[in-house]
This record gives structure tokens, C-alpha cells and sequence, in this order.
């Protein structure tokens, strides 16, 4: 079928699928496979660093489709947002923290400019803001997200009647083509992807992570600051990850003060990464990870999801 | 639209919209509404107490729709089980516990199965009992679920997928016509729905009650042992409960064990509901309130979210 919304038009993509800006492994090759497909790839540049935009950046850019660039809000500072929109984004994508100083610059560079929230204040300042678009993102999300965050399936549609017109992508335990209409069906303009992508060819994931995404389970996901914690993070603390199962969370849930005032603690794990008995990295993962049983191509992959929620939007409920 | 699924074929019902059977609220003339309206209306009988169902069945029996009657599976027995059936419901729920002691009872009565499931050993647990429909509930429904639960889209794919054929009903967030939608197209043969149908006009509740839910924000629900423990209710504690805001929940909020050691605190909590300072029953709330408006008849909102879901469906996502 011919996709059209609010979101699509703005960006002239024909696909309403996004690649989530993951931090590190939403490299060029991935976000230049999800822009190449006619979904929009977003480069997850987290706080910015000048050497990895400098490598990844031009190969989303060759491709000659629209693409964007994810930030951690509370991580950068004006200079990393002039630095990345010197590549020419088509879009800057804003996440968890306060978004005002940088929304006029990336109106300024001609960029539009997509905020990220995790509750309905969050969203009402992301329009007040002038957003161009905005993620309502859900609790059962891979990786970062509010410590008291709200489900996706009711969440969304608030977000929308709130900000309207403003175009929302829904985020949060979307996995597949379903979850794509689903997000659509609950007046999303599109959805955007975070995990799902994890397992592609052209994530930058260690082969280990990838195994333990087609593994994993989503109710073995959690929620928790303990692993930040542990390894010493600055995420502000209201932000918490969901991740696959880790000994750290069995054996530190609940007592996350206790491990913050206890730097022994956080010294065993380091050395329990060096001396590989723990991962040298959380495995972040959403609860969709029950649906990701392959490693296809994120190509592949876009053009699969767009198959699957145009057939569940064509065919379901009908005779 | 003509609609048609699994469970709209199976039940010979024209929506895919079941009232969820809310203990005690969703009463006869609640689920007649439903059913009348083409829908399926489930009493919500709770532990199946006879001098209820015998005042609030014949309410329902007499609309001569399919209907049906919902348990709390860890409050009953056979004896309420058979007596449930004697009043000739289209289908017996089980929720909340080992249905297996009352499977083949209902079958052998020529009742249909409906399991409700929280987790996917749950539900390849229902599907081996032969269960009908399985209900696969998100943990941002209303009223009691898992404590440790599973978000609605990205649990009901998994279930389906995991169950299918059987047809699945997907609980958990929705409140309107999108919602419905949703579950649809995530690939559910139908929404079950109960915080929605809480602010109708037939719901057996207190007027302080539908006004708390209309006034309600979903950010403020919580899922919460709390207050359980405070009124000396007999849940088990591997079911929580979704409730608005109260302050029983600000005072004990992590400390469960301490209030179930303290008699005197629950004492307290019984003084102040005889002194009026807190309502007689927490308010079950999903986080779907946010979507709640307004206090239609339960027919008309049947009417109106089968519309809304219809629109969701034939018009997302096209130019």
C-alpha cells in the first residue's frame, strides 16, 4: 500500500518505521540501511563524540536520504548539537533531559527537531517547545527510559490527544510489523525501533549481544539503576535501563543505595569485566525481544515490518 | 465495517469487545449493556458468592446474548464453579491462579474456556488445558495482575504466537476504540476491557468512584501490594494491584513486610475508612484513565469504539 502520515510527508520517507538512535550501536552502516530502505536511520551519537560522528556520519550521509542524529540530552552541550548539524541531518533527535537550549539551534540549521518523552509534562514541553515531532516512549523499551515510566498502549494515544497536530512516533516494545500498525492504530504518525534493530546485520553489537537478543526473553528483561550503578555511569539516576537478566541484578535488587555508598563493590565489577565473568556492557533489550528470532539485514527487516503491518491493517478483523 | 474473528465467530458476537469481570462492579446489568450492545458482558463474581450471582445473572440471562462469568481462581472451588454454570453462561473465566481443577467442569457443561494469563508460562499452560480463549493481560491494566508483569503490546504477539490457533483477548491499557484496534492488529481476536467500562452509567460503583476515574491520570496509577495488606485482603501477593493514588501507598510504599508485621497499622487503616478519611475500597484504575472523559451508557460506548476502532483500521496510515 501507499503509507502516508503526518510523519511521512514531513520527512518525505515512505516507510513510517525509524531507526531508535542507540547509543554506539546505531552506527552509519545501520542508519544508512534503515534510511536506504525509505524508513528514517537515526545515528544514536549519545553524548556527541566528535570522533565516532566523524566516522559513522558521512555513511549515513552518502546514502542521500533523509537521516538524523539521537542525542542524550542531559550528556551534550551546544557545541556537540552544532557539531553533528554540521553534517546536515535531516533531523535532531532529543532524549531525557531538558531539551530548551538547543531547540532554536536546530530550527536555526534548517533541521527539524525530535524530542523524546516519557510522560505527559515531558510531552506538553516538547510541544510548548515548537517539536517537530514527538516520541511518546514507553516503559517496556530497550536500554533508557523513565524509572517510573508508562506502557505504551495506553500511553500513546494520550500523547497524541495532548500535542496534536504535532506528529508522535510511538517507542517502546515494538518488534514487528504488528507492533508497527499497532502504533499507527493508537494514532501514532510511525514508530520509532530500538532492540528489534539490535539484531541486524549492520548494528555495531558484539556477536555475543546479538546471540543473547535471539535468546533472550522479554519477560527476563528488567528495569533497574543497578547496573549504572555498578559501573559507574552518570545517568541521571530518575532515567533507569531494561536489560536482560545479569547476576549484578539478582544480587544487588532493591539495595541500589547500598551499592551507590559501596565502591568495593563497584570495583568487583570491573574486575568481574576484566576477567570476563560478567559482560563488558549491560545487554540492553525491550520486551519485544520474545519476537526477534532472526539476524536479517536491517534492509530486510524495514521492508518485512512494512509487509507485516500492512497486512494487519488490510486483513484484521475483516471476514 | 462487517467485523470477524476468531472469538466474534466462535461466541457468534458482532465486536470484538469483551467487559473484563471486574469483582463485584461489572454486575448484571453492566454485562446485559454489553451484550445487548453485541459484545460480550462478563459478570464479575469474584469468588462466585451465591446471594450476587443469584440477584445479577438473571439480569444478563434474560438480554438472551451470549454471555459469561468471570472468577478469581485462587477465591473458589467446584461447588462454586458448578453453581456458576447452573445459571447457563456461554463461557466461565478463570483468572488468577491453576485453572486445571475447573477446566473440564466448565467444558462438560458445554461452557466455553477463557483463561486469563500474565506471563507465557501461563498461557502455553492454558493452551495444554484446552482453554478457548486466552486472555493475555498487560500490567498496565487496572485492578489486580502479575506483580512483576508484562506490558500489553509486546505480550499479546508473543502469546499469539505462542498459542495460535486459539483465539487471544488482549487486556491491559485500552479504553477506547484505538486501543481496540490495536489488540487487533498485534494479532488478538478481540479486547477485554475494564477500567473503561468502570465509568459507565451501569457499573456498580460509587459515584466518589466515577468521579475519581473521570478526574484520574494514568501517570498516577500505580501497581502496588500496599494496599492489600492495609485492608487484610486475601490476594496473594504475586498479584498486585493498579489503583489511583492514595495515602496508604506514600506512607508504605516499599515497606509491604513492615505493614504486614504491624496489625496496629491496619487497625489504622480500618479507623480511617469508618472516619471517612479514605474511601472503602481502593480505586482499580488502569492507565488507560487518562483516555476516560466522560460517563456514557455501556451500550453507546460499545457502539462508539467499535466506530473508533473501525476508523483506526481503514483509514491509518493512508494518503
Amino acid at each position: 500500500m501507499e503509507w502516508s502520515t503526518a510523519f511521512t510527508e514531513m520527512f518525505g520517507v515512505r516507510y513510517p518505521i525509524v531507526l531508535a538512535p542507540m547509543g554506539g550501536s546505531a552506527g552509519g552502516e545501520l542508519a544508512a540501511a534503515v534510511s536506504r530502505a525509505d524508513g528514517l536511520g537515526l545515528l544514536g551519537s549519545a553524548n556527541g563524540d566528535a570522533e565516532w560522528l566523524a566516522r559513522e556520519a558521512p555513511i549515513v550521509a552518502a546514502t542521500g536520504k533523509p537521516w538524523g542524529i539521537g542525542f542524550l540530552t542531559w550528556s551534550i552541550d551546544v557545541d556537540a548539537v552544532d557539531l553533528a548539524l554540521s553534517y546536515g541531518p535531516r533531523a535532531v533527535m532529543l532524549s531525557f533531559g531538558d531539551p530548551s537550549p538547543y531547540a532554536e539551534r536546530v530550527r536555526a540549521a534548517g533541521a527539524l527537531l525530535i524530542v523524546q518523552v516519557c510522560d505527559l509534562e515531558e510531552a506538553e514541553q516538547a510541544a510548548g517547545l515548537g517539536a517537530d515531532v514527538i516520541v511518546a516512549q514507553g516503559t517496556e523499551s530497550g536500554g533508557h527510559g523513565a524509572s517510573r515510566g508508562r506502557s505504551t498502549l495506553p500511553f500513546v494515544p494520550a500523547v497524541v490527544d495532548l500535542v496534536s497536530p504535532i506528529p508522535v512516533l510511538a517507542a517502546g516494545g515494538i518488534a514487528d510489523g504488528r507492533g508497527v500498525a499497532a502504533a499507527l492504530v493508537l494514532g501514532a504518525s510511525g514508530a520509532l525501533i530500538g532492540t528489534r534493530f539490535q539484531a541486524t546485520a549492520e548494528a555495531l553489537v558484539e556477536p555475543a549481544t546479538t546471540k543473547a537478543l535471539l535468546e533472550g526473553r522479554g519477560q527476563d528483561t528488567e528495569r533497574s539503576n543497578v547496573l549504572d550503578i555498578a559501573r559507574n555511569s552518570p545517568w541521571p539516576s530518575k532515567y533507569s535501563a531494561r536489560t536482560l537478566g545479569h547476576p549484578y541484578l539478582d544480587h544487588w535488587r532493591g539495595r541500589e543505595d547500598e551499592l551507590a555508598g559501596d565502591p568495593q563493590a563497584r570495583r568487583a565489577y570491573q574486575d568481574d569485566v576484566a576477567r570476563g565473568a560478567i559482560p563488558p556492557l549491560p545487554i540492553w533489550a525491550g520486551e519485544g525481544v520474545d519476537l526477534i528470532t532472526d539476524l536479517p539485514s536491517a534492509e530486510d527487516l524495514v521492508h518485512t515490518m512494512a509487509a507485516q503491518a500492512e497486512h494487519a491493517l488490510t486483513q484484521t478483523g475483516r471476514p
